[in-house]
């Protein structure tokens, strides 16, 4: 049989999957002879046993229990339950994994009517003696009995109140008496049983409670938000106690070996004297900095200090640790790495490599991704957050300031006179675009984490808010309210984190973003490591540059349908789709291409010699125009109005097409392609557009690399069409031009079927993109826009979806397409670029996937090329390392 | 070198590939001995070589015919261009498969000024040799130099006005004469170039004309139409020239071996005396019944009695000949197999097994399944048809007469008034679908051949006019004006015609369907061979039973949400989607667990001992509510009127519902195993309702066979939680009673992923159904609604898409998916019940495709299943013979 418990000296190597991260902690603190309290550990395998047993102890536990109390009361000098000399202990929960506060712990267990008293006879000290047994017959009733502490801050409370006191620690030892023993009472009243007096049967039912405080819903809901199993289990650790609240001498504190929040060098925590660990964590009395312990007590502090530098040597991170003095001697309870902030954890994993404590791997390998996604936003201070009126989806991360506006002509006319604005909208369309261009932040009522309004502003790098649904949003008036009637009207001025969803009243002072030298050098370090390329999507020239800056070796997708925005660009549109003929048609469209090429001037020369992949025309052209209804109101308000003749007929005629082209299910219906192949001349004129651009920067000596890429291909023959008719229009222009240029044609894989015939497809073309949004949403059967309100969100919380596919990309269906396209494209075309330029493209988890199946890059929004290089890094060092995930 | 020429008693067999169906059938007729002219085929090879060689015939060629016509000579004992003795040809084409009037025919070539003289002399019959070089010179003008007919016709014209005659047979010897010479004028006027007076030089012109007219506009319409390869090519036959207008013991005809519209076992077919073969064709002259010959003359008829039994006897199969009787000897032209109506192939089929002329087998392959499915709906009686109004989609077959209706309320209402009516709407929706069951036939003006109409329309066995964009429906005013402004007013009699698209003015006679006794048998032989088992798509107990009278052997797909429909049942399905709790949604579900017991027990009784797979509610909750403008509109309408306060309430949460229900992109919403999922209490009470009426069916003494099939599943925790579900409420209705029944859960597969986690999905589902229709639309991302009016007909056209794939199966894509599905099904779980219920189910080369890939059975609509009987046995019989179709 395995071994279920582990002395903290156990010779033998277990790590934390056994003993939890307290436990081994402890241990590992024990062998490099730190000064610990001696304890052991009952390990996971025996939470996990509990369980499978249907929730009791395994046969013979309590009587291992038992034998290494008997050790530990050798080894402490002091008996269990002995009233003359009473051993008291600790007995703590300790996950895999850190779950701060998840869980449950008892202090000073093996306290009865008995012992209470050779404890106050031996320190000297009665009010400590009932101190302690009253916190102790508190936690143990909450923890084992499942009675409230509220119940039993009332007895307190009922007792300052007779002494005439404010504080607990001014009540006197008689008063903590009467609160022990009105406790035992309240403790009977309500369980019907006396407060357990056997210290025997306090420690088993102790054990037990931990193991079922696994299974607490706070617990299940933490992890089920961290991804960790069910099934892992809790450790339970028994440690001999040590008291803090033993006088001026004493105390306790936790303290982290670097500044968590700056990852600045030097100790950082704080201490309270005379008190008990959960005395810091409850705040009735304000701790004070470490740095004062220096004054107070220099030795402890310079202990302290040293084993500081010795945990950080030895786990080679930053600890988190906690400590309890007795009577100036140092005692360590806990040490585990230390959270801290994106900034923080830069600077840490750079300066350790400096150290020489770690390696460039090891400092790549310990930035969450999305963690550097936060260094790229300004954020709120976060000195100054206050409550928030309404908290919606954290869509997009930064934080705005501005004063609110109802219609994107509103934000333009606002940001237009100077101001800094925010544009609230049920949710956003196309139409919006040039108010969310012009708004410092988005806030909408409805829509999810994939809305229209996230989406865009996730691609332009600025904060929103979405699917804000407790705030009711009443256009007419311009009024919003907020739960609890707060209401906010045009022009007030609101603040929004994008980070966390929160949306604030008045103006919060911002903290710039830091892009540190750190973060610069970690960057680099995770090119050497990564084999995948990263690409950016970017559809302007401003955000080509930007992407940059940020390290994009490329443009994986610019959307061209953007360029079609814009007031006097979408009247031209709309003369394309008015025409009625081939020649009608090329009017507008010599319009059109003259715009696109000056547009695609700007994007080839800020990406000079890097690729830039250009797609054509996607969203059905509906969208350009009106609605049919207001189509139809405004032909006959031109009519009522007796508007010229010509003028009716325009209106007729974009009547008559709004009917036309309106759509059951837009997604799949009359887009991408198929437009392309229908309207040939639509997509020529991008086509001439892209190469003449490309011409020109020639000629001016810049080196333009430009790709035509075709999207919703679902067919080989589409492929072949558009393929042949991108290579007669560019080879058109260079030979008109006398000029040669290397050029790629390709398509997005977004239709399934696309994949399904990746070989044919790669006969005509030279790059894949997987276009995942469209790819997920067609393999799923799930229209984004409208799962997110109605299901998606209900499928992931019961379980029937691990995880929102249109964040982290599904293995299993859609990435099952994506493998095999990768395969068949590669099978007929060997040097077949392929890449991927849907959302997943910034998402971790994704990119990992991507660097496993050998894709060439990944492109993501400007403000996420950082974190795709550090993730591309990291997927390349766990594959080395043999630790990349593998779903079933 | 191939050889290049075959003379029709070549003895090297060589089939139609290289000769061509009309050298085939001559040379097989020399062959078996009977009377053929003597002549030679060019092979289909050269048409192809031509063709490679960019339009010139290839080199050597000329010297092989001419070497060619030398041995015609010999024969004939004439020679080519001998004014004394002139041999004449014709030059016919006739390519692999008869592609009837669409490539070209010369006759009496050979013929110049001096050679016309001679025949002249030698026949001693002047109007007989002019009136053959005038009709030359007219139709190598026309095949050759691209003058058209009607340019001669006019120099008839006025030659028969100048002899004031009115026919052409009453122009005489003289006038003839001076139409050819008129004629030769025109073509030298036209071209430029004199009328070509050598003999040879007219030979190669004629066949290169031939070869050219493979690629004629018509002819590749054609092979488009019937999915004829382009390359196939044609062959040009060169037949010594037989004279069927040399007297009035002469004559020329077509003849049938059996009847070609019933099948019956007769000599059928016409012939006009004293007449070259164009003449019957022109219709100028009205040509005798054959019958008639037998008095006129008997011993030719006899002769030819006896060649049509030897030809059906050589051939097994009817036969289609032309005949030529030059002065009393009768001549074949050709035999081909004869084309017939559904009900002649049926008949001929059947008889030729009981005369032992073929096996069974080859009886059930030689019947279309498409013919098939004409016999099964009445049609418009074939002599009283007239001209149509306007021709839209032929969406569903069959003819119905009625007065028109513009909406389903009158629909119903003149229905009920004891009127037949067809239903006329812009396109149908399933609020319309009372009116669909009370007309007798459905006419829509937009919508494809799977627009909502037609589908519904064939599901029911009506017939259906889908997408007849040429009428303009003015629905306020119930008028239908046709082009020509013909108007149609609510009230007028029309004819439809779902097989052909027609629509007609007026009541035409219809003609009953004729389920023969040769039919069942011909049905009963090909169960004796298919594999796949077939079962049809049935909503009601009426369609039930007409399925199973069909040779249904059970039912695929039973869709619930019919039985949603109707006015009282919407009110409490309404109620249903307006309960705010799942309390208050207990009341309308208890009262559809009622309704939907006794929908169950209707088709469960109706399918007694076979089994019935039954879908659970599908479409989208917004599909049983109002469009939010008209709730919003009815709530407004309740305040105004001072409606009750608790009225008021209702419109009010309808009117919430009904935005919170509307969807972008409604096919891949919130609808499927989605709601089921979401409101768990909806399934449970379909299921329990299913539950319920077998368990009273088994009480009956009925042996009830269910299948609970979950839509639209796409992952391995849907297929979970919906097979638990269905367990549990099934076994404790079973439990309750004390009865046990065997049944299953299965699921759709309709979205991609869920092919793709088949092996998943098997764990937990006992069938699979392959939903076509929504995994063809998800595979390509065409909305069919959307796709087929705007650009799926174009890309047919372009040859983008081979066809439709919501008719015929794509094999390369969706076909991967079902194929994989099949595979990773069976592998998890070997005995899974795999079929198939989209549309495609009913489309013989899809059905092929499902034999193919294993599938246990097909559904299809109930007026399909005899069809997909024969298309289930051919696929066997083919794959038997090594025939099998396999794209790529």
């Amino acid at each position: 049989m395995a071994k279920r418990i582990y002395f903290f000296d156990d010779p033998e190597p277990v790590g934390r999957e056994l003993l939890g991260g307290k436990g081994a902690g402890l241990a590992e603190m024990t062998r490099i002879g730190l000064p610990v309290p001696y304890g052991f550990t009952v390990t996971t395998e025996v939470c996990r046993e509990y369980y499978r047993l249907g929730g009791r102890l395994p046969d013979g536990l309590k009587e291992e229990v038992i034998q290494s109390m008997h050790k530990l009361e050798d080894k402490a000098g002091k008996k269990f339950g002995d009233p003359s000399n009473p051993l008291l202990i600790s007995v703590r929960s300790g996950a895999r994994v850190s779950m701060p506060g998840m869980m449950d712990t008892i202090l000073n267990l093996g306290l009865n009517d008995e012992t209470v008293l050779g404890l106050a006879r031996l320190t000297n000290n009665e009010r400590f003696a009932w101190d302690s047994y009253r916190r102790f017959i508190t936690m143990f009733s909450d923890v084992v009995l499942g009675i409230s502490k509220d119940e039993f801050e009332k007895v307190l409370d009922e007792v300052k109140e007779k002494e005439h006191v404010k504080y607990d620690a001014e009540v006197s030892a008689e008063g903590l008496k009467e609160v022990a023993l009105k406790s035992k009472e309240l403790v009977q009243k309500i369980t019907g049983n006396p407060f357990p007096m056997d210290v025997w049967e306090q420690l088993f039912m102790a054990i037990e409670a931990v193991f079922r405080s696994w299974n607490n819903p706070r617990a299940i809901l933490y992890r089920q938000l961290n991804n960790i199993p069910d099934d892992w289990g809790t450790a339970v650790n028994i440690v001999q106690m040590v008291f803090g609240n033993m006088g001026d001498d004493s105390g306790t504190g936790v303290a982290f070996t670097r500044n968590p929040a700056t990852g600045e060098k030097e100790l950082y925590g704080e201490y309270l004297t005379n008190a008990q660990g959960e005395d810091v964590v409850a705040g009735i009395r304000t701790p004070k900095p470490i740095k004062e312990m220096a004054q107070e007590w220099p030795n402890t502090y310079a202990e302290l200090t040293h084993v500081a530098a010795l945990l950080e040597k030895h786990f080679k991170d930053m600890q988190d640790m906690e400590f309890t003095v007795e009577k100036g001697k140092l005692y360590m309870l806990q040490t585990r790495s230390g959270k801290r902030t994106a900034q923080a954890a830069v600077t840490i994993a750079v300066d350790m490599v400096h150290e020489g404590l770690i390696d460039k791997e090891t400092a790549v390998l310990r930035v969450s991704p999305e963690d550097v996604n936060h260094l790229l936003h300004k954020r709120i201070d976060p000195s100054a957050k206050g409550n928030p009126i309404a908290v919606g989806l954290a869509a997009s991360p930064g934080a705005a300031v501005g004063t609110l506006v109802f219609s994107a002509e509103e934000a333009v006319a606002e940001a237009s006179a100077g101001k800094s604005v925010i544009l609230c909208r049920p949710e956003t369309t196309p139409d919006d675009l040039h108010g969310m261009v012009a708004a410092q932040g988005i806030l909408t009522t409805r829509g999810g984490m994939t809305s229209h309004a996230a989406v865009i502003a996730r691609g332009m790098g600025k904060p929103a808010v979405t699917g804000t649904e407790s705030l009711k949003l009443d256009l007419d008036n311009g009024v919003v309210t907020a739960p609890g009637g707060v209401t906010i009207k045009r022009g007030d001025v609101v603040t929004i984190d994008g980070g966390t969803g929160e949306v604030f009243l008045g103006a919060l002072p911002l903290v710039e973003p830091e892009v540190s030298a750190h973060f610069e050098e970690l960057l680099s370090w995770a090119d050497e490591f990564r084999r995948l390329g990263v690409k950016a999507n970017a559809d302007t020239p401003e955000d080509a540059a930007l992407a940059r800056k940020f390290g994009a070796e490329g443009i994986g997708l610019t959307r061209t349908e953007h360029m079609f925005l814009g007031h006097e660009r979408t009247q031209i549109v709309q003369d394309m789709i008015l025409a009625e003929t081939t020649e009608e048609r090329m009017v507008p469209l010599q319009k059109l291409l003259e715009l696109q090429r000056s547009d695609f001037i700007g994007i080839l020369k800020a990406m000079d010699g890097l690729p830039v992949t250009i797609r054509l025309l996607d969203p059905p052209l509906h969208e350009f125009l009106p609605e049919p209804h207001e189509a139809a109101k405004e032909l006959e308000q031109a009519k009522r109005n007796g508007a010229p003749a010509e003028e009716i007929e325009r209106l007729e005629r974009l009547y008559r097409r709004t009917v036309q082209f309106q759509e059951h299910n837009p997604m799949m219906g009359f887009r991408g392609c198929r437009l392309g192949i229908i309207y040939p001349e639509i997509y020529e004129m991008q086509i001439r557009a892209v190469a003449e651009a490309a011409v020109e920067l020639k000629k001016q000596g810049y080196n333009p690399r430009f790709q035509i890429m075709h999207p919703l291909v679902g067919t080989e023959e589409e492929m072949k069409f558009l393929a042949e008719m991108t290579h007669k229009v560019v080879n058109e222009v260079l030979g008109n031009n006398g000029i040669e240029l290397d050029y790629k044609v390709g398509t997005m894989v977004e239709v399934p079927r696309a994949a399904l015939v990746a070989g044919d497809l790669a006969k005509y073309a030279e790059f894949f993109s997987f276009g995942t949004n469209d790819l997920t949403q067609l393999t799923f059967g799930y229209s984004r826009d409208d799962a997110e309100g109605k299901f998606l969100g209900a499928y992931v919380q019961k379980g029937i979806l691990p995880e929102d596919p249109f964040i982290s990309l599904d293995r299993n269906g859609v990435g099952r397409l994506v493998e095999l396209g990768v395969t068949e494209g590669r099978a007929t075309r060997p040097e077949l670029e392929v890449g991927i330029c849907g959302e997943h493209g910034g998402d971790p988890k994704s990119i990992e996937f991507c660097h496993q199946v050998g894709l060439d890059y990944v492109s993501a929004s400007p403000y996420r090329v950082p974190l795709a290089r550090l993730a591309a890094a990291q997927a390349a060092l766990k594959e080395k390392r043999g630790e990349i995930f593998k779903d079933k």
